[in-house]
């Protein structure tokens, strides 16, 4: 029995969103109005994302944009740029061609002064001319990319316009990180959020949840009935996150010298890691599902005292050194850093999570600038067999099993395991088990953008941080904050391109364990 | 602190035998005894097999070895053959030059009547010169490689003319198979080799014992904490051990249309393969300890009663068909075999473990000869998941994870799992986490008759199988033979090339499951 009115087999592999079994749906038609539209997170990330997602017929055609910020700029002018930009950060389909026009004439920019209630009405008006043109049923979506200090005011003029909440369609806001720099502050943003457009329409984005390897988290441990059994306190001896970069401050200074990298990695990307590894399984992937599970995993995480907080946690800054056979410069000495700053561009935490399945499993976690090696991935590390029957000659010491999940940039999951060395002796060793994204899909993974857009225009928030959690994890953040503002001296300093300050050694070596080489 | 009288690490890494913290330990000198010296056994798996421990260092520099068949040769023309038998079968190293004549030297030959008491008088003789001229301390390793009819009377003969008891050494004996041809004929064997050496001193081979694949299955699961938690009958679905053979029977007719697959496969290679996988840990490597464990499994297995063995075997012949692209006869127009032959050369069982950890868990035993790829495997299919969160599409039908220990040609473990397709939905898809010993290791693996020659020297029965599990084996093996015996009427019969029979296909497909395809 054909059902004639479905895709055809052809029509879905085009274009999966089609796919009448399928999870995503089908992007409702909008306008997506970007804040900052002549900023850097626009060019390289946001309309490279939405040209993939119009060459893979992913956006509706019922859709246009509008880009809003300070700077004068028509239409034209506008396009070009984002033709500028999709050409440098692109990264394959060249725009151009009737492909390109296609999606040039949906692209539209206003200038506007953030707190200019003039400002808005005429927004409303432009918005309201894309809707009849663009026949978007009344459908918005606002992208806030601006510097965090402009939030607020933006998200108070689209309420006053009355911009938040229109009649027919949705009206939803993407929120930028960071989202606050403390609980206070995330709280206030939450309030002011949630006051204008409601939960529902709050889209707080971390990007990692966007990313292909951070999404097959999930699937590795829900769809795969070998692990779970297995995925507890009673088999896992530790956990490692470690989020390594090789670059250095860059052009950030500004923004990062007053952040670190504690609210800069740890609030949203390392906690949510530790979230997917943590939870416990949803009953669906419905959002709320989902997000209950992570939400708990964060209230499950005692915050620390003063005290615990300088025992439990490693922060250092970059001095000088080398990184891929370049000398480079501490941060001290980075243009927009002062000379006296005690920003942390390293930190190491140890946290537990008193569950049932994790109480006395220790997660440590680490991220750094001017590290090593450029490597994201989270490591289970299993407990040694409980009894040895092989021989233990000076070769095999059997280690323990280690399960890698490989988030980037070489995507895959390793599984290290011991074997018999051939020949006539029982010597065993370790080796691996290695599934390789790239190897086996022999395709790109999308950008975390392009997917993180596209769930934004089909209203699901699964992959978007609710208010909750980013307040609680702003809760285990704080008193970590404190005690190292509390604590005077100069910071411990490692050598770009190492793995991070001595202390990061004795910090884990106290526990009988050592970090991962990567 | 450096003990002077231990090896040093080259020599160690020259020959791990002399590793003092070794399981193994170093061969002892000996002198060793092959019946049936003229055959093929010798001269396509023996003599390479000590070419290869000589070459390696791994042959005590105290050995000498004789061949007694009734063909009459003397030492030179028995060196001879065994040079071109090495060059055949050797695989690698050239026999020749000063490594050659090393070992050429310790090879000699004595003709000898299987039934002729003078004759073991006068190989007593020679044992004795060969024992004084190499300082072999009186050790005798008997291998009884022959036609199986000639194994009790060699065994009386050499009791009789006192070589299975020498004063100053030992004396062992290695027995090939098939031992036995029912569980009568084995206890009769195994009466007379036990009464002659005692049990300690019969070494019965099963070269799948050998193999290195096989030696790590024990390894797999028991130097790696993660595999035992799931390895029951929570997790596990169901077992299938497949030996897919693509050759036909080859010159073997006389034998094997004696034998057939069950007895030729199942009772020793097949129910070996089983016991690993079912086995409970051992405490330890040493022989016993495992050969308790494996009876253990074998006790455990319900032997079928005649109406049983009719509904949970399956027996086919291979008719004729295609190989590798050639066209090759069925297995009745094979030489030496009869028109009305009902031998099988396919046969499928399904077994049951009793026991705690496999109650209820299928075990689906295949084996066959010109099928349509050579592949012995063991495959651990596991239970789904236990609830699924991820949406069904008509492309991802979410597959249990199957764990697949390669034992040959292409030796490895392949662990299959769910992964996250790359894209903008939620689509799953098996993918394969693969580990490789020829990547891996970059090294051959030993034959496994160089391993097992090694362990009789050392005098380590753990690869050996012990009598009560040869007569265990063939009480389940009894039944389904007379069960067969009882049925009239022609055998299913298989295109040669193919999988087997379609009953084969529709015999698993009555338990909702399906042969996996090699």
């Amino acid at each position: 029995m054909v059902d004639l009115i479905s895709p055809s087999d052809a029509e879905v592999a085009l274009n999966p969103l089609l796919d009448p079994e399928d999870s995503t749906q089908l992007p409702d038609p909008s306008v997506l109005v970007i804040f900052g539209a002549s900023g850097d997170l626009t060019a390289r990330k946001l309309i490279p994302a939405l040209w993939h997602l119009h060459v893979n017929g992913l956006l509706s055609d019922r859709f246009a944009m509008v880009g809003v910020a300070r700077t004068h700029l028509d239409d034209i002018e506008f396009r070009n740029k984002m033709r500028d930009a999709v050409r440098e950060f692109g990264g394959g389909t060249d725009p151009d061609g009737m492909m390109w026009e296609a999606f040039a004439e949906r692209l539209h920019y206003q200038p506007l002064a953030y707190d200019d209630d003039t400002a808005y009405s005429s927004l409303k008006g432009r918005i309201g001319d894309l809707d009849r043109k663009f026949g978007t049923n009344g459908n918005v979506l606002y992208y806030v990319a601006t510097p965090p200090t402009l939030y607020t005011v933006i998200l108070s003029k689209l309420g006053g316009a009355g911009l938040a909440k229109t009649q027919t369609g949705f009206s939803r806001v993407v929120i930028e990180k960071p989202f606050g720099r403390d609980r206070k502050s995330a709280t206030e943003l939450n309030r002011h959020a949630v006051e204008v457009f409601g939960e529902d329409n709050v889209y707080r984005i971390d990007h990692y949840l966007g990313k292909e390897t951070v999404q097959n988290i999930l699937v590795f441990r829900f769809a795969n009935g070998i692990f779970e059994p297995i995925w507890n306190r009673e088999y896992i001896d530790h956990v490692q996150i470690t989020a390594a970069e090789t670059v250095g401050v860059e052009a950030r200074a500004g923004y990062y010298d007053q952040s670190g990298c504690l609210r800069d990695m740890f609030q949203n990307h390392m906690l949510q890691l530790l979230c997917y590894v943590a939870m416990e399984p949803p009953t669906s992937l419905k959002a709320e599902s989902v997000r209950n599970e992570k939400v708990k995993v964060l209230e499950a995480i005692k915050p620390f005292s003063p005290e615990e907080a300088g025992k439990q946690t490693v922060r250092a800054q970059y001095g000088e050194g080398a990184v891929a056979g370049s000398e480079v410069q501490g941060y001290k000495d980075e243009a927009g850093v002062g000379n006296d700053s005690s920003t942390e561009t390293y930190a190491a935490l140890r946290l537990e999570v008193d569950t049932w399945r994790f109480a006395g499993v220790p997660f440590y976690i680490r991220s750094g600038k001017r590290m090593a090696k450029r490597d994201t991935e989270i490591s289970i590390q299993f407990k040694a067999v409980p009894h040895l029957m092989f021989p233990q000659g000076h070769e095999d010491q059997i280690k323990p099993n280690v399960l890698t999940m490989r988030i980037q940039p070489d995507e895959g999951i390793t599984l290290s395991l011991e074997a018999k060395v051939p020949g006539p002796t029982m010597h065993v060793r370790p080796v691996q088990m290695d599934f390789d994204y790239g190897t086996t899909f022999g395709q790109r993974s999308a950008d975390a953008y392009e997917r993180l857009l596209l769930d934004a225009f089909a209203g699901d928030q699964m992959l978007f941080a609710r208010g909750d959690w980013v307040e609680t994890s702003w809760g285990i953040i704080d008193p970590i904050l404190e005690a190292w503002n509390d604590t005077s001296g100069p910071l411990p300093v490692y050598n770009s391109g190492s793995w991070g300050p001595e202390e990061a050694e004795e910090f884990i070596a106290q526990d009988g364990r050592e970090w991962r080489r990567l």
